[in-house]
């Protein structure tokens, strides 16, 4: 079997990006500033599917707006335990070494998240944004999983007058994720999308890693 | 905006459901059995890609295999930290009673695996493989990112004898990633994997818990 068993992480990583350039070189993603293609790319080679890119979206300066609350050490709200455990915090520590596990918050699985869901009939997800509402201005908002957690989001800042420093909206699915996706075009803060139905925590992980990566290299 | 603001997670998942039955009706994952259906529909689930589950290969009866595993209290060895995060111990212990965090088990970050990377230039996955050696008998192992983890996992089973009791082989990327999967397909254990670059974290957990709700239905 044609395996290749000593290469390095460096080394698959390079060679998996040579690939993805050769496959996208003559694609509209190829026209892409520097910046936007590093995003695309990492999608790209998250989920092996040369075609995730092609609903990318960035909106109000969404890249340089991640850098600098990044920088200031935001909190970084995740919609998944996925999420938080698929970000690195040793590459978070190099952009700011105040950075630590508590920054990164997800409160899907909290006891009272839990209860209120059940309660009130309504998902997880939509009343773990409403316990953080007042987390919400200047930190980082990464939704790869409930689309009802980006609306409520995107609500909160055209209602409510919420200001998060960048949402990165990949819910995925077949109910309200397209809907909530356009609802995020209808907002002036910073923001990244996947236009459809796709999405997933790992591309909203990689979004992240894709941004830290023009601070890191 | 048309969204759907009181769903509980329930009315949501039994929504999606419908559209994916909708959109795959006159396709040949309408001819799978029940048991393989669910694998197939909770992949599409996942990722809101009607197509992902084109490659889906069961082999030597897998499923069955997966739930005696789980009624067994197996041990469940995953590639890395977001396939742990996102396992449902909930539902694990509503199987077996005994399941504890101490059996989800990933060393991807362990000190000792990182160290050992490091200094021999290979990659952490498969340092990770090669110190849970001892643990392959009658375990899951779940493999959602690198090919290696799971092509050293195979070369244990048809060099050394290890016998682990299912493997959910879906390592994505651009190097080593097919011919891992091909590997895979010379074993005669039973394994569940998605042919060609596809997969990831999400979709091999979202297998198991397919597999888990032929016992919790």
């Amino acid at each position: 079997m044609n395996i290749r068993w000593n290469l390095s992480g460096d080394e698959i990583e390079k060679e998996s990006f040579r690939v993805i350039y050769e496959e996208t070189r003559n694609t509209p993603l190829a026209t892409l500033p520097e910046q936007e293609w590093r995003v695309a790319r990492r999608l790209i080679h998250t989920t092996a599917d040369i075609h995730i890119a092609d609903t990318l979206t960035f909106s109000n300066n969404p890249i340089q707006a991640g850098i600098e609350a990044l920088q200031k050490c935001a909190n970084i709200i995740c919609d998944s335990k996925m999420i938080r455990s698929g970000l690195s915090l040793a590459k978070l520590q190099k952009i700011n070494p105040q950075y630590t596990e508590e920054k990164l918050i997800c409160s899907i699985s909290d006891e009272d998240v839990i209860t209120k869901a059940k309660k009130e009939g309504r998902t997880r997800a939509i009343c773990a944004v409403e316990k953080n509402r007042h987390l919400l201005d200047n930190a980082i908002i990464l939704v790869g999983n409930a689309p009802l957690s980006l609306a409520k989001t995107v609500q909160y800042v055209l209602e409510d007058n919420a200001k998060p420093a960048l949402i990165i909206g990949m819910p995925v699915g077949f109910v309200n994720v397209v809907e909530s996706k356009e609802y995020l075009t209808t907002c002036s803060i910073p923001y990244i999308s996947l236009l459809g139905r796709r999405g997933g925590s790992a591309l909203a992980v990689t979004t992240l890693h894709a941004i830290m990566e023009n601070i890191l290299d």
